[in-house]
């Protein structure tokens, strides 16, 4: 499916908005890409973001995926239109450990009103290997002003 | 549903075990109720947890609504357990607005393997008003040592 | 919270939409309650809706805890509307084993575009025991002329 | 990733369980395709199946995506064990209308006790064009003898 952008400043509009979000610097995650439907979090691992075994927190986990959800829907809105989550489901399909978290959010499918799109976050160590820690299948919405 | 403990020693295993959450003292969240089945969490509205519009971000609320649930299925596993997410679903009813926030989680059916937990966050604001802001429903897992 | 259709022939027009889901009579599914907000749909066993151990299908307790929880929130929408299902989530909590069965849905939160609606399938026995099945919470989209 | 069956019989221990399911003769589906962590199910339209503009209902979508999620976890346990559903959520992308639909389980994550599942439903029209028409994500378990 090709996914074509209604709004030529898409990548601007999703940056400035995610330098908007508090919780992102908060954390620690980076915004790594914006691509029309694509959208890519970064988030090193940190001592102070973990449950009960040291691994990161499922909420953690769900903040990056739900972000890049978010704007992954956002780059296909309209000008000027606002995003929202309307819900998302997750399955923890690991712990999560690693130095370093990635959120990829690709769209399923667009729409006027709701966008459909599935996040997966993997984690990574220090050899580079890579594992799918959690995956989301959320709907987002759009707000025309 | 009348749910009965087997671990006698679940307030202190909860409290220990939310005490090593790094991630509760990091955004100022704590616990504030634990009954058998039932777990409340308490969180006050800060600016660097929030989204783009200055409201708590989606993935903090999950963040409260999950451990809530998490340890609400904590309080009927046997003793030396673990407990993990499995997965939840959430979704946003209203803007994450207020002065303060309450993940409260209550046991839907209690397992021998995994139990349902539907977990709600309210907001409440300085006139002390109250509203149900997301609903989360997730699957917790026991892990016997 | 209380509930105010807006739509004074609610119960006629679910009744007939109802009548137009052909696959309510399919399966023997019958329109039981309907009142502002609240939906509940009954069906009794039958041998040919079963999975490989002779329970109720879990795609068949979604079946009618799905139409209820669409029509929990068609009854709240404007004359002229269409509902249409976003998404849902099961959790399915014990064998859906009985020889009668009773979705019953709720409106949790209505709104202008998307309405959130929990809805609990029961069973019951000859000796009248009713148990809990499965719950679904699930997102219903209003569809405006 | 590779997923290596540890039953060695597992086509026809789906192939048996699937006979044993009623309510799939009774909608018309079949079991199109059985790979290891990979299940097909074809049924064609029927009108008695429908909701209320004609379309296949979103529980019969469910239905065929439940059962072929559970099979293509089913493909990965052991032999003689049973598969139980514990929990799906869909997302139904658009009007399920077509001649034939499609689900198309793949296994995301094999597990001792808990697989999840990705399903993916088509609908195909009589041009053969063909559209996604839901997606559902879910965990299995595993219950050994």
């Amino acid at each position: 499916m090709q996914l074509i952008p209604t709004n030529s400043s898409f990548v601007s509009d999703v940056e400035s908005s995610f330098a908007q979000q508090t919780v992102m610097s908060f954390i620690g995650a980076q915004l790594v890409k914006v691509e029309p439907g694509l959208i890519e979090i970064g988030l090193p691992y940190r001592r102070d973001l973990t449950q009960q075994h040291g691994y990161l927190h499922a909420g953690i986990v769900t903040t990056i995926a739900d972000s890049a959800c978010g704007y992954a829907a956002y780059t296909l809105m309209p000008p000027g239109s606002e995003v929202l989550s309307v819900e998302f489901k997750v399955n923890l399909l690991r712990p999560a450990k690693g130095t370093r978290f990635l959120a990829v959010a690709e769209v399923l499918k667009p729409g006027r009103t709701l966008t459909v799109v599935r996040g997966d976050v993997f984690s990574s160590n220090e050899l580079g290997e890579r594992e799918l820690v959690a995956t989301m299948l959320g709907t987002m919405m759009c707000l025309r002003k």
